[in-house]
This record gives C-alpha cells, sequence and structure tokens, in this order.
C-alpha cells in the first residue's frame, strides 16, 4: 500500500495536524469492523473537523488516487466502514463532526452533524418534546452518518419508515470534493432534488454524507404492550391485518418469534413467559398521543381470540410488565450465542410469503445439515425476519447460507434488510441480482466517482460489467 | 421533424397496429398540457400494451434517434409531459397500461401498471378496507406512473409523506430498453436498491416507469374537522406545535388561508364563514382508528384559546359540517380564477420562515406592482404554501414571479414543491441553483440517458455545462 511520498504531509497542511492519525494503536480500532470479522490495512485516519476540511482531504486523496473509506460510529453488521482490499486507502472518520446544530419542534426537524451519536439526536429531540425514531441496538455508538449511509431499520420501521423516510436534507462532499449543500428541512422539495436519495443507503461509495437535516415526530403519549401465543405463522397474519384494521397507525411494533427462540431464553435466563405456550409468538406494541389505546388493543385480542387465531395472550398492565415482555424478546440474540454456533440472516419477504418461506425451511433445513436448528425471530409487521441457524461447529456455515438465500430469493425477497452489504453480503447479492441491475448501477457509481476512490469492495458488483 | 423514413413502420411492426397513433385528431390531446400553457410536435403517439412492447419501442426510438415522452393522465401543471423542442420525438402514453395487478390487505400493498388512474387504485384500496393516501384535484385523471414521476404531494402529505414515501417496487424501462424488475413489495431492502429513487420525481428524464408496488395504510375510522381564525401566522404556528404535541399523528391536514382568500369565497358563492372574523384561519384536520379524537381536539383548542392564540373557532359536529369547512377551502381557487389574472407560486419553506418570508411578501408586493394583491393559502402543515398573486393583467407576471422566486430562495425554501419543473419551472430553477448541483444532475443523466432522448427541455439545467 503505497501513494505518492508527501502524501500525508499534504493532507496534513491541509488540516490541523491532530486531523491525520497514523499511529498504529491510535488507527487500529479504525481497522476492524464491530463483528471482528475484516481487518483492513490503511495509511492514515483522517479525522477533519469541518465539511471543508473533508473537501480539502477528498481533493488530496482523489489527486493522489488514495482511496477514502468513510466511517461513523463504527457499528455496521457489514464490513461496510473496515478499509477492503490493496488499492492505497485512508479511513476518514467522522466522528469530530458531531454538533447538533439546530432542533426545531414546530418546523418538526433537527440539523445535525454526520459525526453526531444517533442517541444524541434522539436525546436532542426528547428535550424539546419530540421524537427521533430511529431506534437500533447500537445507537449510543453508532452515528448519522452511518445510519444514513446504510438506510439503517430499527425497531421502528413499522410505523415510522427506514432512516430515508426521516432525511429531509443533506450537506455532501462528492468523491472530486465538490460541496453540495441541500440541507433545507423541507418535506415537499421537487425542484430536482431526487439525487439526494443516492447518497442514502448506499455505503458511501458516491459520496460522503457531512450532515444533515431529519425529520421528527411527535412522542406517543400512550403505549400498550401485550404478548399473544398462536399455532402457526398464518394465523400470525391474521392477527396482524386485525391489528392493521383496528389499530392503524397506532401500532408501532409487531413482533415474531418462534417457540424454540424464547424456549432458549427460558432456559438460559431466569425469565418466564407469562402466556401458555403455542407453537410462535407476537409481540404486539401500540403506541399513540391519543387516550384509549389499552381498551382498543383488549377489544382488538377479544376478537382475535374468538376468531380461534391466538390460543394465549396477556396485556401488559404497567410499564414494568411491559418491560418484561419486550426483555423476553431482546434476550432472544444472547440466549442464541449460548447456544452454539449461529448463522445469522437479514432477510425481508413479502409479509404474505412467510408461511410457506418458513415452512420450507423448516422441511428442508434438515436436508441441508442435519444437525441445524432454527432460532427464527423478528420484525414481521415490516417484512424482516432473522431466520437465523445454530449449527454445533463453524463448518456449513456457507451452505445454510446459500440455502436461505437460494430461498428467500424464490419467495421474492431481499437478503440485505435492514443491515446493507458491506463487504460481507455482496458476493452472495451478486450471485442473485439481474445483471441488467448491476450494470445500473455500476454505471450510476461510474458517474459519481469515476476512479473508483469511494469505499471500494463495499456494496456493489466486484465483477466489472462492461457497459452497453 | 423528421427520422428515419420507416422508422413508424418499425414500431408498427414491433407492436399491434393500434399502438401506433398518427392521427392528428387522436393525438391533439396529447400535445398540449392541461393548463394550456404549451403545445410540441410529435411524430406518433404511442399505446403500448405492455411492458415488452415499451421495451421494443424504446430500444427502436433509440436506434433512431429519436426523443420519448412518457406520459400518463396528462395533468401535470408544469409542462413535464408535453413535448417540447424541435428534436424529433414521439408521445409515449401508458394509458393503455392500467391493470391493477394486486391487492393485499395483510402485506399492505398494491401493485398495479403506470397507466392505472389514481382514484382507481385508491377504489381498489378501500374496497379491502386500506388506504392508498395519495390524493390530489386530478386524481379521477392522473395516473400512478405521473404520481411517481412527479413525486406528487396532495392533500396527505402532512401525515403520510410525497409518493417517494409509498413507493416500494418499482418496474422500469431505461433509456436502452433495458427492463429491470423491482417490484418486491418490501419496505425493508438495503440490497443496493437506492437507485428505484432516481425515477421518482426526475419527471421521465432518467427512465420510463411501467409498473409499482405502493403502500397502503389502515383507513382511519374516525375524523375531525374544525375552522380556528388567528391573528397572525406567528400564532398559527403556535397552534401547530401545540397540535402537533396533542395529536401526533392523528393530525391529518393543517391548512393555512389569508382573511383576503375566504373573503373571495364570500363574495363570489354562496358560502359563509362560521367563525368570527381572524387576520388568518386555519383548517385542522384530524383522524385515526381510535375513538376520542373530538374530544381531545376540543381541549387542544380550548387551551389554544386560553394561550390567546386564537381568536375563535368551530369543531365540526357532524359530517355534512365537516365537508361545509372544507367547502371554503376547495373554492379558493375558483374565487381566485373570478377576481382577475392569478400568478400562481408552488413553493415550499420551512415552517418556521413563514411568518418573516410573508411579511416581507406583504410589505413589498405593492413596490414590485402597484395594484397587485396577494391570495395566500395551502398546506401550512408540510411547509407548501401558494402564495399567488393577483393582477389586473397578464403584464407584470414575470417580475412578479422571479421577486416571490428570489424571495422564497431567501428564506431557505423550494420553488417547487409538489408540481414539478416540468418545461414551465426549469429556467427559474436554473436562475436559483448551484452550478454544482446542476452539474451533478447531468452526470446522472449522461450515465443514465447519454444520448438524451428521454423527455427533453424537462426538468434538467437547459445549458450545457461541461463537466469537470
Amino acid at each position: 500500500m503505497e501513494a505518492g511520498g508527501d502524501f500525508l504531509e499534504r493532507l496534513r497542511a491541509a488540516t490541523s495536524d491532530a486531523a491525520v492519525v497514523t499511529d498504529p494503536d491510535m488507527m487500529a480500532g479504525h481497522l476492524t469492523d464491530w463483528r471482528h470479522m475484516f481487518t483492513g490495512q490503511a495509511l492514515a485516519v483522517l479525522r477533519p473537523g469541518s465539511t471543508q476540511e473533508v473537501s480539502r482531504l477528498v481533493r488530496l486523496c482523489a489527486e493522489a488516487n488514495v482511496a477514502i473509506v468513510p466511517q461513523g460510529g463504527n457499528t455496521g453488521l457489514a464490513g461496510g466502514a473496515t478499509p477492503q482490499g490493496d488499492m492505497p486507502q485512508v479511513v476518514l472518520s467522522l466522528a469530530g463532526m458531531n454538533n447538533i446544530r439546530l432542533v426545531d419542534p414546530v418546523g418538526l426537524c433537527i440539523e445535525v452533524e454526520a459525526g453526531a451519536i444517533l442517541q444524541s439526536v434522539r436525546d436532542a429531540a426528547a428535550a424539546e418534546d419530540r421524537l427521533f425514531p430511529v431506534s437500533l441496538a447500537a445507537e449510543g455508538s453508532a452515528s448519522i452518518g452511518g445510519i444514513i449511509a446504510t438506510n439503517a431499520g430499527g425497531v421502528n420501521v413499522l410505523r415510522y419508515g427506514m432512516t430515508r423516510d426521516l432525511v429531509l436534507g443533506l450537506e455532501v462532499v462528492l468523491a472530486d470534493g465538490t460541496v453540495i449543500d441541500a440541507l433545507r428541512p423541507l418535506r415537499k422539495d421537487n425542484a430536482a432534488r431526487y439525487w439526494k436519495q443516492l447518497f442514502i443507503g448506499s455505503e458511501g461509495v458516491l459520496g460522503i454524507v457531512t450532515a444533515a437535516t431529519l425529520r421528527l415526530v411527535s412522542r406517543p403519549l400512550h403505549r400498550s404492550v401485550s404478548l399473544v401465543s398462536v399455532p402457526n405463522v398464518q394465523t400470525a397474519l391474521s392477527v396482524f391485518g386485525r391489528a392493521q384494521t383496528v389499530l392503524g397507525d397506532a401500532l408501532t411494533a409487531f413482533e415474531l418469534m418462534e417457540a424454540a427462540a424464547l424456549e432458549r431464553v427460558e432456559s438460559h435466563f431466569d425469565l418466564t413467559l407469562p402466556v401458555q405456550a403455542g407453537a410462535w409468538y407476537l409481540l404486539i406494541e401500540a403506541g399513540s398521543t391519543l387516550a384509549g389505546l389499552t381498551e382498543t388493543v383488549e377489544a382488538m385480542l377479544e376478537d382475535v381470540f374468538e376468531q380461534g387465531w391466538a390460543a394465549d395472550g396477556v396485556v401488559a398492565s404497567s410499564g414494568a410488565q411491559a418491560e418484561h415482555l419486550w426483555t423476553l424478546r431482546e434476550h432472544i440474540t444472547e440466549a442464541e450465542a449460548k447456544s452454539g454456533h449461529s448463522v445469522k440472516h437479514d432477510v425481508s419477504l413479502p409479509i404474505v410469503a412467510f408461511p410457506a418461506f418458513l415452512e420450507t425451511f423448516r422441511t428442508r433445513l434438515p436436508d441441508v445439515e442435519a444437525e441445524a436448528s432454527s432460532n427464527v425471530f423478528g420484525h414481521l409487521g415490516d417484512g424482516n425476519l432473522h431466520v437465523n441457524v445454530l449449527l454445533p461447529e463453524e463448518a456449513g456455515s456457507t451452505g445454510v447460507m446459500r440455502f436461505v438465500h437460494d430461498l428467500v430469493h424464490a419467495h421474492g425477497g431481499s437478503i440485505s434488510a435492514e443491515h446493507g452489504l458491506g463487504q460481507y453480503r455482496v458476493a452472495e447479492w451478486e450471485r442473485l441480482t439481474s445483471r441488467a441491475e448491476q450494470m445500473l448501477l455500476r454505471r450510476i457509481k461510474m458517474a459519481l466517482d469515476p476512479h473508483g476512490i469511494l469505499n471500494p469492495g463495499k456494496g456493489l458488483p466486484i465483477k466489472e460489467h462492461k457497459a452497453t
């Protein structure tokens, strides 16, 4: 890995000295991903303090043909922020740019720099009695730039959408250092501003997000959480349909968990299910500014029992009970970790395809790996399940992953629901994506980053396809 | 306007004969826009019956270097679907492709062809007890392809977002005839599917939408409509902030109207305001699946009166009263038409900027045109107002438009909130948009349509800028 001899000196001259980090110990944390699946090399870690510094650094990298790996909180689950390959490259950490510039509770928006931590943004909104709805396990470390670059999902997508749905404005630095300011906080802006969307969910391969204006919403004042056991996935869908009709927008979470997943939670932790056993369980949360929520949920569930769709259920009668129900759900991942080697999948499907998909998955899995067992749970309400598989050892993981992805593909789903492709899923994605779609992406890449210096090896077809 | 001599014959051979219309009488309606501002020329109007036919026609046009003007219901307000300029071109009408392929009330989605009429889609959703929320004056004629190409807004944006927020999947034909099927109905799909966004709101200059999968939502079961008079725009914002806190998602419309606009309604129609006069009026609608809505609205308004933010107000106590309140709002455009020549603006602003913007507008307008009077109304809740100006005659229109657009620009707003640029606003947009942003758009255009055959003269910089 080389670049022009005085390259680092030019970077230092363009910024403050402290912005160019070459000490191996200080760099180490930036060169390995959160899950410790990937480690890369870099000439330096750059820590600019302003958009203008980002622009100057990008310009110098472009001149020297040095690639740039944008990095926020480094909490990604697909290796999207870790250097990949042999091209000379630098990590560009946005962590130093973390100002919250403006919170507007009437205009329902917040303007922040890319390095701002998700939790800080949520706190700043809450201080003005508003909610920034993106919420996920890593919110204490994940940065706004990262959640935008990956179009992050999380637990509130059913009600509030993906990150894309909450971005009003962006400031972006292009591959040649050009800064484009499109931060204005407008919900309606059809003045050819569709280009902004290219920088949301493209994992830093088209440009670097340096700041954003995000949409805020009202905070729900009332909340209702319930746990219901159902005999099969088809009846889970019936309950979901009814919940949509009766609760509408108040439905904020609709989680599906298979019995085995919760049995593992009960066996590994001092936790007990408060409902009679079923083959599947639903965790249903509703939230609203309007009163009368619990009564509406109770009436809905009575109807569900009368229809025979559910066997047993409980509506939390206190905040503590609500927390207990969520605790069961939240311990599934840890219980999985204690149960063997797991192959994790982040898939989405048309909701109505879940019964057929899960039945085929259950039936065929033993043929793929005789000793495999499933650990299925996730956000049924937004079509995203974690179809995880436990194995006695790592051998067999690739076969299981291909089996699950092929099945997802056959049922019209996506192999990357909310985590992105990064470097982890890009080969599988390439295997299952049409050549026409890959070529379209490559054309867009060539238009915005013709020399390929932005985040090489991530989120795009690996093979070169000749353009027609 | 010429093309290879047997070009039309090749088109006919590639489709059914009836798909290639050259009769001038049958073509006429396709060559003039809805507002009769623009009329263009075309070699033919093409009416394909399938995506494969679209693909074949596009391929033949590309070979002959004939431009293509995609057209849906031809209800656009900015001339985006009318041929422009001297390049040989055809109108590609999607009207014949209007199947509603699938309605899924549990998976909350609907798959339709581009020519499907918005009203039909709304009806099909309603038949399954669901709502497709895009609603606008032209919904009886506007097509889904058109509302996607223009990222249409309408009256429900405050609550449900723009069309972009409701598109799950797309099928697109590219400028070289390539068909890309990305119709899968997934709310979470981070498998590099951000490219879909380029075809939403780009007014047909990057590709042709042939089908779409749209998101459905639950239908509100309860509704509350109220009319309130307020002394100034600043207090209107205070009421809006309180309504957000108290009603949250249940707030579905928050309209602002100046007194003069409603006085024109009263003087031209047999309609009377049921509240005491104020300088400004608010029309507030709330909707929810949950009960108790009217009580919550009434409590909110009592608080608003106690704070002194509003002078008078009425909450509709019946569906008929609710309709009456909306009738007042809906007659504003017609009353404007009866009051002189009007210069219409479709602008959006950061909501908190409205008081300063409107005060400067009011103060300076007489200096721009001594006999001008204002007719301001619109969707305050989503930042989109129609800042219209009445003049005794057409002379002076250009000066007024530039004055309004300059003022919008100075206050951080957009001169095209929901109607798009088309050919009507492209010059004004070019005047007010940075060179960097225009060059970015041109690069994207070059990547997807290098020969410029898709909808020339619309929605993009007119001048050629040399790429760096």
